[in-house]
């Protein structure tokens, strides 16, 4: 018997989307640094991600980026992802890697650019609608690097008119989610900068409008998990990006910089409801494994993420809730601190097993002996990456 | 003939209000100083207030602060003040010195404590009934200092039952601004930490509830001139408090940190209409002349915005669309910061003469004997002060 | 057996000095909450300090603040304490809440001002020969709130100049410790605001000048445990002030905000040697129990350190150093996290419980009725606090 | 006659060496930008630089990158940069693009690649004896991503190590700037984070070793003139890397995000002397124009550094300290603020003309039909950038 037993079927409902791209190269400004093994198309990129679907059962479904992982046929892609156990996700748009977009997208000041960009959403539906996803998610490069180099007030009524566009051709079970970040690459203003924008904007747009939450694109000191429970109370969080940071929009491994702040951040979905499907808020990482190895960094992200799902849920509702409204401050501390510091590790291991799969998955990956294949297979051509 | 004459009407529109605690005494958690001449009571607070516009022309009314400010008559009260040639503004509640506040007020997970503070509002708004005051100002301490000690999912929900009773409670040309504030007095989660959370519980509450922003209460690196245009793009800019920091909430004068920031400001504040009467947009001061004189210091604070008003208008709006359209990065910043580098003292100073008042307002008051005079005159009694 | 077997011995070593100043009232400049049971005097400090080291068995020194303990006679002091069971430790100057002080203290332009802070100084040391304690601390507000209102490179050689005279005065065996702060009650300049000028002041004094690391004095992002690491390198860090925050210097319980920064520190105390009694270094808390309840607040601040200490010397130090010299990224964090995601908790009490100490110190307070005790006897009187 | 006359000797000395990278393509990990005209090769370089100089008089050196800017002959080049009317300047390491440096450079726990990074530092000092530049620079990309991944504490020893067989290898008239960062590219630890780090290294070499700040390399609200003053006082302020920040490191124009702050650190470099060509303190650029135009950046830099001097040489000495010295708080201020708001711009138009330059440098070149020159002249090749 193990302490999770009472939470299983919770965890159960765990599904953490991965990103195409953290299976290829990323890095800084500085350099970007070239690991052996790394996929040169988006099928390589599928069988990396199904690989850890695999060992952690934690992984289902992978996000595409449109135009990195464009191909010419995305039936037969999402069939291939089907043969090899997992789905196509969420279709990431890009419009931040064009001359035209320097200086904005669906916020530049000439109409030609912003519509050049919104037939670039238009293309991502069309991708959707092949491969039936759910989301388009947006996010914007769009900003200024100098006070006076834009007008501000202007840019908002060009987003929401670009976004009024990209809504209306949704389908019926299609959403937008918009994400909000804090700066970079633009270094003065950013026109999507903070929840609130997004909120904004959403609301304006309706209901197939929502928020996507980039755990590394606040200010620092935010309180990250009020925003989760806010977002989640006016039923406007859409999906989280996770990833952690200590610093900027770091994009390093979830769970890593703080995991602290990531217990509290489940605690709060928990609170919201948002492990239910029905939410359908959508959990999905958004990393880049600069330095260290890919495949075993999203197999130590999706278990920091379930491991962190295991602890928010053992928090004691009851105990907590008493302790709160006795004003014991402490002891509503504590309760909480529990939670938190009990190891759940050999009862998700159990848990594991309980379901055929490897106790320790990345043990089980070391002696997969993938990682040899694929830096053998893998000579040769183009490493995937950004293409900044 | 000066720069600033096609701006003239403009700056005669400028109208900012003062605090009537900037009179008393303020200090850290470390140390409360004293200052000969502070005032012991509202009155001699509006005196001092009185005195600022006297000179400056530009602070024609004061907020009032409730207890601190409380008194038996307020309809003497502001017979009093016009008298002294201004009027009683914003009545500001106090939620946050009592003992059963703890805790919480609006936010408060016990009814009974709730409805103490909501029967606060109500008293505020009786005040303003008499008063004349258009504005119900609410700043809640409310929040937790550690991660477990309150829910604060169900706080937000309190908090907007709560807000409701007190917006019912509004006259018909009443308002009521719902201020945000990042951190303290709580140091884990603050109940309305962020503009959009302000701005999602006023758009529930309807048309007369609107956010006031206040210049030192956002996350390090954040662009508040960005909130203002969004604020006002979204119909929601009630009221500024106005302030500077270098670090948390300072609470230093207007304009003495960062005048540029100041100055982008005011840029988005023109660009808005926020300067036209109709807008209803209330410029008021917030600080603590912890170390410096009060009343010089609230002289300084009132010509800072406006020395930073008359530059922002400078700002030639056709030169500066036509960069920006031209996407010529430079130039347009260029147009930005002509308008900040320009010195507008001496037109200033011209045009205060042209309407009698002292060209140099600081010097008027140093040569005017009043400080002099009250320091005098106001011997023994209790200094007026925050009573933390 | 457990599985804090072998590192036992290093255990035992671990001693962290409580303040008086956590036993009395604290709160911001909004409002300082009373207590009931709060102290009145020295000695009621010195009780509530002597029970905290009865439960934990981990707290045998209390530090003293000048004035705030002064008493006549420190000899008999010093006696009571030991009748508790405990010693009197560091002496805490103050210099920041006099009127005198309002400029500056030892950085003060006036020479006079700067000669009455050395005098004060030199009471402490007067202190520290009848109590026998060994450290001198030193923090100081001095500061500026306006750029222009000090010279700010005239008052770093004042500064010197007045540290020095206080380092002559010094006994062999005794120390000056002087602390850094990022900000407050300083807005704009503060005269040692970082780790570098602490240790540039103390290098220009000599060997008995060491630096003091508050773990809450920092800008947002720093890097804590570097400094720490870097400070023991130089042979320079004199001792802690324990802490936590997630804003500024909010003085929350030690390791409540981020644990896992609080183990990093830890990790660097013993890479650097610093539990060595040899090493010299002091632990001490430094916090401020505004809404919690001080005597268990301070049970749970040493319980923290020592529950993150004893996660610290679980760390794989020859698995952690193979990883890191092979290169890999995602094998030596997991070697480091997986001694802090070990729940030491059951050891801990288990090794309490064979010292004869309680195995769960906050229960055992719970059921001593202490609280009760001192909440019956402390009526009357004026409760204890930092008098601002 | 101007209100500048009195400070024109002291602006006389003021010369800014810019950096060769300023004029090649730049950008974030998000996207590169092209722009027409960028130099294929250090010549062209030299040439843009040299442009900057003839139009402002301010500009007489350039910095060059290795291996950036390698070429075969550096005295060839040397030559060719004096017919230009500069010379070369301080010469910048790189041990961030190489594979071997992934996890480390001159701290590296691998000896083999420490000692090719210091190969590179000899290959550096090599260049600086032909070329007969003063210093050379080293920035470290060195730090960690994760915690754990390295040991910071031998990091340091290797640090100080590898530094010395540089610091060894210097002639006598040569020294080595040692510039620290906050964070980027790493992400948990940087090796050298802030300037007690580089302090504490450069006084372990000895004298010839200094700190290089760069304006950009500071956590949020760090007060830089503060360090600006003390490495001044301490005898060891190298030399300085302008530009400035919104958020992160930007690289955005020198003086574009907060004019003031520029202010206020000219001000501490002339109350420290440094302005005096016998301080040896360099003052460079180090920008990246991601967006605007290249040269029209650099000149728009030089000046805001100049305007900036100008301002902070106006500033009223004795008024100040008077005020300083009676506690004056905003007549000192005043005096600080009086300085800066004095519009220098026409007085530095006449003084430009009084030396046969342009009055309006940026008028004049893109009155010259230099840029048309270079978009027509710079077709194919490779345009310069970071190679990243």
């Amino acid at each position: 018997m193990s302490v999770l037993d009472s939470v299983t079927p919770q965890l159960e409902q765990l599904a953490i989307e991965v990103p195409s791209w953290a299976y290829g190269n990323s890095g800084t400004r500085f350099r970007v640094f070239q690991t052996p093994g790394t996929p040169r198309s988006v099928r390589e990129k599928i069988s990396d991600a199904a690989k850890v679907n695999e060992l952690t059962g934690l992984a289902p479904s992978i996000a595409l980026h449109i135009p990195w992982d464009k191909v010419d046929d995305y039936g037969q892609l999402s069939d291939y992802a089907q043969q090899q156990g997992i789905r196509l996700g969420t279709i990431n748009s890009n419009t931040f890697q064009d001359e035209d977009y320097k200086f904005g997208s669906l916020t530049h000041s000439d109409a030609a650019i912003r519509n050049k960009a919104i037939d670039h959403m238009y293309e991502c539906i069309d991708v959707m609608n092949v491969t039936g996803s759910r989301d388009l998610k947006i996010w914007l490069a769009d900003g200024t690097n100098y006070p006076g180099q834009g007008d501000m007030r202007s840019r908002q009524d060009w987003l929401q008119e670009s976004l009024r566009k990209v809504y209306d051709r949704l389908g019926d079970d299609q959403r937008l989610v918009l994400e909000y970040k804090f700066f970079e690459p633009a270094f003065y203003h950013t026109d999507v900068p903070d929840w609130g924008t997004s909120y904004a904007q959403c609301l304006e747009l309706g209901e197939k409008a929502l928020v996507c939450l980039d755990t590394g694109h606040h200010a620092p000191g935010t309180n990250i998990e009020f925003i989760v429970a806010q977002l989640i109370r006016l039923g406007k969080l859409g999906s989280f990006d996770f990833n952690s940071r200590f610093y900027a929009d770091d994009d390093l491994i979830v769970g890593s910089a703080d995991p602290f702040q990531l217990f509290r951040i489940m605690v709060e979905v928990i609170r919201g409801g948002g492990l239910d499907p029905a939410s359908n808020i959508a959990l999905m990482l958004d990393q880049c494994h600069n330095l260290e190895e890919k495949i075993p960094g999203q197999i130590r992200s999706v278990q920091n993420v379930q491991e962190m799902t295991a602890r928010a849920l053992l928090v004691d509702r009851q105990a907590l809730t008493r302790a709160q409204e006795a004003g014991d401050v402490l002891g509503a501390n504590a309760v909480f601190m529990d939670a938190f510091y009990t190891d759940v590790r050999p009862g998700l291991a159990a848990w594991r097993e309980s379901r055929g799969l490897p106790g320790d998955p990345m043990a089980a990956y070391q002696a997969s002996g993938y990682q040899q294949q694929i830096n053998e297979a893998r000579r040769g051509g183009q490493q995937a990456g950004w293409g900044a």
